[in-house]
């Protein structure tokens, strides 16, 4: 059932009304919908940053709520619209790997092609799909139509490669996926890649390498940190982070996204 | 009548809390409006851009929106504050064209001068009318006060005058009004622009000059574009648009807002 | 009594989905919270920054609102989380001096510490406060929740040093506040200021010293600026504010964030 909410995640920004259009368009459908923004600054076209976003995001909405997520570089191409239920959620999204992490963490998942016309709009463009295809699909959800009324069932949805930590010898090498506001550095490194660190090298601290500097050890909050030095911690979303009080560590390790982590 | 929906659309950018200050002083007054950013980031004190993307804007909400518009480098001054309505919408703005393209697209368009004081704080300010004035006019209309209460009807309000394209020799000489997120180039030329052209020229294909090159014909999405070379498009708003697939045509022609794009 | 209004303040900025995660936090707990973001751009870590917006908004709000404010340098540390109640809001906050103002300004202030395990989130992170702590802790309050079931009161909490203008001779000195998106240039002298000013010069209007340069006495609104010299006013938040008309104060005097303005 669905909950009401309807979640906007794009790379649209906001300093022109595209995302404003998108919300006319779902409340022109369904007056009572609480939208919420959860965010516009997706780096351009980037779906694979998008697929981060909406993995570490739409976990802490009820249950039944709707995920609009636009990151959409075939726009107007064949590439197909989706709607995605699983156990909990529902997910409204273009079939270009954005809703890769969903099908791995969700349960009793069912992805569906969405071809019924009645829940677009009747325009000529080919340029704003999420104002005449994604916002109105998920406003008629959000009011209460069926999922098995959108179009049929597909399995042969795409799939990014998901980024996962490789062994090199006995090292384990990760990736910078994000670079916040206060250039805290974020790893695809989790507390299950430090266990399994600490299980080969028997040693209780892991040593992590990063921008040529090494770390040893994590400590539990920022205000254990230190301004002249990084540190290491695992942050709220269960993530490998690396910071300097008071600083920005990827201003001063000079490391951005993408970037190489280890640990050893 | 008011359907409870309020836009908000302004040059404050959303860094400090102007925009929500208007928001708490729209609660305050009618607790149960629906409140949509529609863009904060018009360029400061443009008002051609914020008429522009008002024009872009307000015809994907349901009829009875009440859309407050707020680029105001005349705050404080003579200038008149204006409560517009048309047959479907609501429009609360300052007297300088901010809303010209209103006035060219509705019927039954009436302009009053908002003059009853009931509608407005009681402030000594004369920096914040967005706080001060839009913001519990548009409360009390959409609450339901009737638009005859607000002050008389008037003839003599601003219009600017709309760039449309010119005619020169045997070409037509339109502009580009925006540069989107992506780098693409948006134009005040549409559909009918170019069946002017083609007309002329008895040619099936236009031909576009921007930025020193030449683009021959309109593709019909981004998807058939070329990393390697601009390709023009009729987007959804219905304006021609020029873009480089995966590229910012902005960046690869040069050419930024204001600047010219040629057919024939 | 709560009125159901929750606002965030926070320098999380809107790139990313931090703040709209707190959102579906508190959905989650309280599925008709109306939710405003008052600002997301404070600067990172500028708690007195965060103090100085938070005093400038939060009283255009309906009585029983609950301000959320999260700018937090000390997250994970000891640092106390509050809730403070006054004769007419309710406040959300780490206790950094973050609610400086508004211990100053409101009436009826109890300050307790969030001690309550049951409105937290149940999450092991400690980089997160405002998703796992403050969220809820606001989203019970706006449901209903008691602020005594929260804590114990407190009366050592944090108060910041707040800048007030200093006699320096016959000269009264204060400091720019905020530079805003237009460059005006906001100061912490107020109309109270200028009288006092006056009051001992016994000349009607005041010299203006900034940047280098000297302005006389004060004009009405921005429409009695000019283009070519910077003019001041009172601003509509009561604050004495340099501008020039059609340009930007900040751009033409260098003065930023800090400098010193005098009154004489």
């Amino acid at each position: 059932m669905a909950s009401g909410i309807v979640t906007l995640l794009t790379d649209f920004g906001t300093a022109d009304p595209f995302v404003g259009v998108m919300k006319g368009v779902i409340l022109g459908r369904f007056s009572s919908a609480q939208i919420v923004d959860l965010a516009h600054g997706v780096s351009a076209q980037d779906v694979a940053e998008g697929a981060f976003w909406l993995e570490r995001s739409y976990g802490w909405f009820s249950p039944g709520t709707v995920h609009v997520a636009v990151v959409d570089p075939g726009v107007g191409s064949l590439r197909r619209p989706l709607l995605v239920t699983t156990s909990r959620h529902f997910f409204v999204a273009p079939d270009n790997g954005l809703l890769s992490y969903i099908y791995q963490d969700e349960t009793n998942v069912e992805v569906r092609q969405i071809e019924n016309k009645q829940y677009r709009l009747d325009s000529e463009g080919t340029t704003f799909d999420g104002r005449d295809l994604f916002a109105p699909a998920a406003a008629w959800l959000t009011r209460g139509q069926q999922p098995g009324s959108y179009g049929k069932l597909i399995q042969d949805y795409v799939k990014l490669p998901l980024a996962e930590p490789t062994w090199q010898g006995g090292i384990l090498a990760g990736t910078i996926v994000y670079v916040d506001r206060f250039g805290n550095l974020i790893s695809n490194l989790t507390p299950f890649h430090v266990q399994d660190v600490q299980g080969r090298t028997r040693r209780p601290a892991v040593s992590i390498r990063i921008g040529g500097m090494t770390i040893d050890g994590l400590v539990r909050s920022y205000s254990e940190g230190d301004p002249s030095a990084p540190r290491a911690l695992i942050n709220s979303n269960g993530q490998v982070e690396v910071f300097i009080k008071e600083g920005s560590a990827a201003g001063v390790l000079n490391v951005s996204r993408g970037g190489t982590i280890t640990l050893a």
